[in-house]
C-alpha cells in the first residue's frame, strides 16, 4: 500500500486530512483533500473513508482539523460523530480527541497560549490514536493466528486490511500473517453487494500481498460450506454491544448461521474500542440504512426498472450465541460472553504498549 | 408480458425460434432468432433463454426446428441437451419432441411422406409440451397458494415468472395468485448476483404485475429474517433428485437454512418435468461452474484487479431436509421425500388437462 488510506496534511496554506478515496479503487488511485470538518463529513458519508478502526481516525484527526482551524470543536465533533451511526469507533475517536483538547484548554486558561497548546494536543491525541492501531493491528494478528489451521481456506467478508486500519487491519490482518506463517491454502473473498468492497479493495489488497484468493458472489459462499472448502470466517466489527452482539456489514449473520450448521468457527477480529458497553444488546444497535441506489444501480447503470424500492440496510447484527470468539488487542474473548468482553475494555497493557511508533508519512497524490 | 419469452416463427424463407433475450432485459427489449440449432445452443449458453422450464420449451423447440430443416436430428438433440448440464427439463424437453419424432419417422417407414409427418409430429410435440406448461403454471399456482398466509411478505430469488414459463410460471406464479387473492404484503426480491435476474426480471415482472416489491442484495435477506420480516420463501428449481434435494440458482441453499434457523417455510415451486429419478441424490447433480467474468466485471467495467479469479457456481444444492414442501402441477410434496416425489412423477390427470389452449401467438421485434 502506497498510499495511506488517511493522511495528516500541515502544507503552508493550512492543516488538511488526506483520504484515499475507497470508492474509485482499484480502477482508479486518487485522493480526496478535506480542509474543513464539513467536507470530511461528506466523504465520510460518501463512503470515501470507511471500516470501523479508519473511522476512529477520520474522526479524530477531524476533531484535530476543527481545532487547528479555530472552528467550534463541540460543533464539530456533533457533526462528525453524527456522520454514520453504526461504527461506535468513529464517535470514540471524537470524544478522545475533544477530551484532550479541552482538558489542555481548561489547564490552560490562564495562559494566553491556551488555544495553540490544546490544538497541539488534539493532534497528538489524533496521532496517539493511530500509533495505538497499527499496535493493535499487529496485535490482533498475533492473538488471530491461533484461529487458522495449517492449509486454511478462510472466507472473509467485505474489506478489513490497511484501508481500515493504519497498520494491516482487523480480520485482513489475521489473514495476513497467516499467509506469512505459510498457512493460507485460500482467501475466499466475498464480493459484498452492493458497494463490492470484498471485490474491489479485499481483492486488489490479497493481489498485492501474493495470495491465493478467489472471488465470489455473496449468495456462493453457501455452497462453499456445503462442499467442506471453509475452514474458518473471518470478519471484521462496526459496533459490539454489551452482550457479545456483533454489527458487520450486510451478510455477515448470514455466514455466520451458515457457519454453525456446518460447524465451522466464526471469528470476529476488532479492536477494543470496537466494543461498545453502552449498547445491551444487539437489538439496540442503530443499522444505518443506506440509499436505494446503491442496490438499484450499477458502474452507472440502472439495472431495476424505474421506482423500484430497494431495502438496503449497511450493516447486520450477529447474536454472540452464533460467534465462536472476538479477537482484539487485548487478547480473546471465547465466549464472546459479557463477562469476557467486559475484561478486553479494560486496557491492561504497559504504557510503552500505548504508543507505538508511528507509520511513516508517505507522499499522497492530490485531487481537488 | 407482451413478448414471449420464446415463440416458433414460420416465414417462408424457413422455420425459426425466437427468443427475447433474458440478458439485455428490462433495458433493452429485443429478439434473438435463431434459425438453426447452433445458434440456439448459443443463446442457450450465453442464458438469453433460462429458467428450468422455459429450457424445455426451447429443448423441445429445438429439436423440431432441426427436423423441419432437415439436419440430424439425433446430433441436433445431443448438442441441445449438453447445452447446459444442470436443468433437467432440458434434457426431458428434447427426449420428448426426439421420440415423437423417430417414432412417426419408424411408423411410416414405407411411407414417402414419412419425414414430414415425423417434423409435423416432433412440432407438434413441441406445442404440447408448450400447452402442458401453461396449464401446470396455472396448477402449481392453486396447489402453492395454500402455502401462502394472509399479508404475507414472500421473499424469493433469481426469476420463476412468464420468462421461465409458457405460463405463469413456477414460484413467480403462486406470487401471482397471492396477490391475485390480496394476500400479498411485500414480496421481497434478492437481487440474485451474479446475473441480477431477482433485479432485472423479476422487480420487472412485479412492477408490471403492480405488486408490491422491494430488490436487497442477496447477503441481506439474512438480516430480513432475523427482522422476523419473511413469512415464506418461494423459489424455483433445475433439477430435484429422487432423495428430494434441490438445485438451484446460487443462493437458494443459504435461503434455506436460514429459513430453518427462524421456522419459516421454505417452499420449492417446479413442474413434474424437473424431478428426475435418476438422479439418486444431491450429490449426484452435476453443477454448472460458468466463466469467471459473470463476477469480475459488470456492464462491461472490470470490478476487481486484473487476474483475479472467481468461484462461479451457477447453482447449489439444499438438501431436502430443509425444504418444507415441493409443489408441482400434480401436487404437493410435503414432505419431499421419496416415496411422495415418486407419487408427482406418476401422471394422473385426465387426458384433457394434458392439453391446455396453448398461449396466444404474439408479434415480436426481430434483432439479427
Amino acid at each position: 500500500m502506497e498510499i495511506p488510506a488517511l493522511a495528516w496534511l500541515d502544507p503552508p496554506e493550512g492543516p488538511a486530512v488526506a483520504l484515499l478515496d475507497q470508492t474509485r479503487l482499484p480502477a482508479v488511485t486518487s485522493v480526496v483533500i478535506c480542509h474543513d470538518v464539513p467536507a470530511l463529513v461528506t466523504a465520510i458519508k460518501r463512503l470515501v473513508v470507511r471500516g470501523a478502526p479508519m473511522l476512529g481516525l477520520a474522526g479524530a484527526f477531524g476533531v484535530a482539523l476543527a481545532a487547528h482551524r479555530g472552528d467550534d470543536v463541540t460543533e464539530a465533533a456533533a457533526a462528525l460523530a453524527a456522520a454514520r451511526p453504526t461504527a461506535v469507533n468513529l464517535a470514540w475517536g471524537v470524544r478522545r480527541v475533544r477530551a484532550a483538547y479541552e482538558r489542555t484548554l481548561d489547564a490552560g486558561k490562564n495562559d494566553s497560549d491556551a488555544k495553540r497548546l490544546a490544538r497541539a494536543a488534539a493532534l497528538e491525541q489524533a496521532r496517539s490514536i493511530q500509533a495505538e492501531d497499527v499496535a493493535a493491528s499487529a496485535a490482533m494478528a498475533a492473538h488471530g493466528l491461533a484461529f487458522i489451521p495449517e492449509r486454511a481456506r478462510v472466507l472473509t467478508h467485505c474489506n478489513t486490511g490497511a484501508l481500515v486500519s493504519a497498520g494491516e487491519g482487523t480480520a485482513f490482518g489475521v489473514v495476513r500473517a497467516a499467509h506469512r506463517a505459510g498457512r493460507l491454502r485460500m482467501l475466499w473473498v466475498d464480493e459484498t453487494r452492493p458497494l463490492l468492497q470484498g471485490a474491489r479493495l479485499t481483492a486488489w489488497e490479497a493481489q498485492q500481498a501474493g495470495m491465493p484468493y478467489s472471488v465470489l458472489v455473496d449468495a456462493a459462499a453457501a455452497s462453499l460450506f456445503a462442499r467442506g472448502e471453509v475452514d474458518v470466517v473471518l470478519v471484521g466489527a462496526d459496533r459490539i454491544a454489551a452482550d457479545g452482539s456483533v454489527a458487520n456489514k450486510v451478510g455477515t449473520y448470514g455466514l455466520a448461521v451458515l457457519a454453525r450448521q456446518h460447524r465451522v468457527p466464526f471469528v470476529v477480529v476488532a479492536p477494543a474500542s470496537t466494543i461498545d458497553l453502552d449498547t445491551p444488546t444487539g437489538g439496540a444497535i442503530v443499522v444505518e440504512q443506506r440509499r436505494a441506489d446503491e442496490v438499484t444501480a450499477f458502474a452507472g447503470c440502472a439495472v431495476v426498472p424505474a421506482g423500484a424500492a430497494a431495502y438496503n440496510p449497511a450493516f447486520d447484527v450477529t447474536p454472540a450465541s452464533l460467534v465462536s470468539a472476538i479477537v482484539s488487542e487485548r487478547g480473546v474473548a471465547a465466549p464472546p460472553d459479557a463477562g469476557n468482553l467486559r475484561v478486553l475494555c479494560t486496557d491492561s497493557r504497559p504504557a510503552a504498549a500505548r504508543h507505538a511508533p508511528q507509520a511513516a508519512a508517505i507522499a499522497v497524490h492530490v485531487e481537488r
